[in-house]
């Protein structure tokens, strides 16, 4: 558990779009953050106020989270200096960087000396179970893609906001670096051992009240041959009651693979049904989520409107349309 | 790679089935042993010469191989006096157990002082790639069950001494730690990092001759939900041209999950296809493998020929009937 509410670093952001981690928190969990740092030249705002280390303290802010991507790969003087300032202010900090907080000499000995937490989230820190694939209470719902990156986080996040506005029980649980900054915890899938990944989803998604919903953060594709042993962990792990199947309809092909050609959503509704019920018999596809960020307006609900007569299923694009009709679909389980 | 050929550690094995490493070894890469060093009260025999460390230096040995499991979960006084003096000896060590060999203080300062290494199979020791999905030359067969343990290794091991004895080209990729014993080299998948697993099997089957067969051990089984995401990675990184269904037929229940029965041969058959699919159009089942210890003979001959006509590939008990007909299918394909 990462302590909130946060501080966002943005450091010295090139653009927006390098911020998008601290955009997330803002977005996802304002209620997380106090407010921003911004180092000269940084060209990112994520609309949250300005501060400085020391009235993000008086603010409450306990920890410091690396809300940007560095560059080139290496952890600046620049971001080092006021990340040591940050620890000595009294703050953990907390970062999604491939860069280690933990490989910076000077980071470990300012928080050894004030007695701080550095935060890698990207590093497991819990001795995850072997799945004992035991049925467990309560209810989860997972997001499924045809691909990686076409908005499982997004879709899991915004059907999270819909059921709690509802007044459903309602959990969002992390599986990636930036899920789990947003929320403050979780677990990095993509970095456990083989032998634990499904027992890390079950460490993730424990028992709970019977109307509880678990909305677990998908990760990769069936159809991904990178990453699919990844998915198909969070499907037997996970053993989830509703399926939301998430696809991107521009997407030219699989990505990073440029000779796989992108799945139907029929096939990949198809192939996980048949694998999530080894995990639980019951479960069922309620919804389709489209990422419609290339497509107009018109071209946008023309698309979903399609694939909702094709399927058979509310389909909505969350980020447009909302997700109440699929926390709709859930509701009525 | 560890340096071959070995001397066979069987310690004071409490009976025979402790040292099933060395057996693997002595069974199937018997060029691979020059003999075995027993340790008063071993109630284990593998058959091969009882030898001192100097006569088996004298006789070429280059690694102590630790073939037989250690009781309790430590590594005893009394096998660690002979490990060091084996390494004193000019041995490197090789052991697959949980516990470490680079966790024992005396055997890291004896391997430093003798310039010797120390070889934990069960950590994976190379920095594997993201999986790329290209497509590779050469040819690949995947052993995969209706449960974990069911034979696939020993199914794999059998076709490829098969293939061999008909003068086709062909190479054992060892997936697990015993495996790895017994041909030196391999990658210990369930040790891998989620995001590599794919990766760490395109590496361990790389680009070979057209002719030539890499015949990959499975692990798990899709229909496993503590290990189904190793099995499909092994699936996905391997793009096999071939599978092999191998199945236990007196199974109650899936291995370590009372609750989960084993699924029919079908079923593996029909989803693990499609799943192959996704990597390589071209996959298809070419034979099934029975394992049938638990049957009489005329039980065992009947299930198969059962099996055989209900599904129409080649059936058998490699060990009672050796893998011929498996090695034919692969050679008529």
């Amino acid at each position: 558990m990462i302590e909130t509410p946060y501080l966002l670093f943005l450091g010295d952001a090139q653009d927006q779009l390098a911020a998008k981690v601290a955009q997330g928190i803002k977005d996802w969990r304002p209620e997380n953050a106090v407010g921003q740092l911004r180092l000269p030249g940084c060209k990112a705002d994520v609309g949250l106020q300005d501060m400085t280390l020391q009235q993000a303290r008086e603010a409450g802010a306990q920890t410091v989270v690396i809300g940007v991507a560095n560059r080139g790969g290496v952890i600046s003087k620049e971001w080092r200096a006021v990340l040591v300032e940050a620890i000595e202010a009294g703050f953990d900090l907390a970062s999604g960087l491939h860069n280690l907080l933990r490989d910076e000499g000077d980071l470990v000995a300012a928080a050894q000396v004030h007695g701080r937490t550095l935060h890698d989230v990207r590093v497991p820190t819990d001795a995850y179970p072997i799945a004992s694939g035991v049925k467990r209470s309560g209810k989860r719902v997972l997001a499924v893609g045809t691909d990686c990156s076409v908005g499982k986080m997004y879709t899991a996040l915004a059907l999270d906001a819909a059921m709690r506005a509802r007044g459903m029980k309602s959990t969002f649980r992390a599986t990636g670096q930036t899920g789990i900054l947003i929320t403050g915890s979780g677990v990095p899938l993509d970095a456990v051992i083989a032998d634990f990944m499904a027992g890390s989803v079950e460490y993730l998604t424990p028992d709970n009240d019977a109307d509880h919903w678990d909305i677990i953060e998908g990760q990769g594709s069936i159809f991904h041959v990178s990453y699919s042993g990844v998915t198909l962990a969070l499907i037997h792990g996970g053993q989830p009651d509703a399926l939301i199947l998430c696809h991107e309809p521009t997407r030219k092909h699989m990505r990073g693979l440029p000779d796989f050609a992108v799945p139907t959503i029929e096939s990949v509704r198809d192939i996980t049904l048949q694998l999530a019920h080894v995990a639980n018999p019951a479960c069922k596809v309620v919804g389709v989520s489209i990422n419609t960020q290339h497509l107009g307006d018109a071209e946008a609900t023309a698309y979903c409107k399609e694939v909702e007569a094709r399927l058979g299923l509310p389909t909505v694009d969350p980020f447009r349309h909302g997700a109440d009709r699929l926390a709709e679909a859930l509701a009525a389980l």
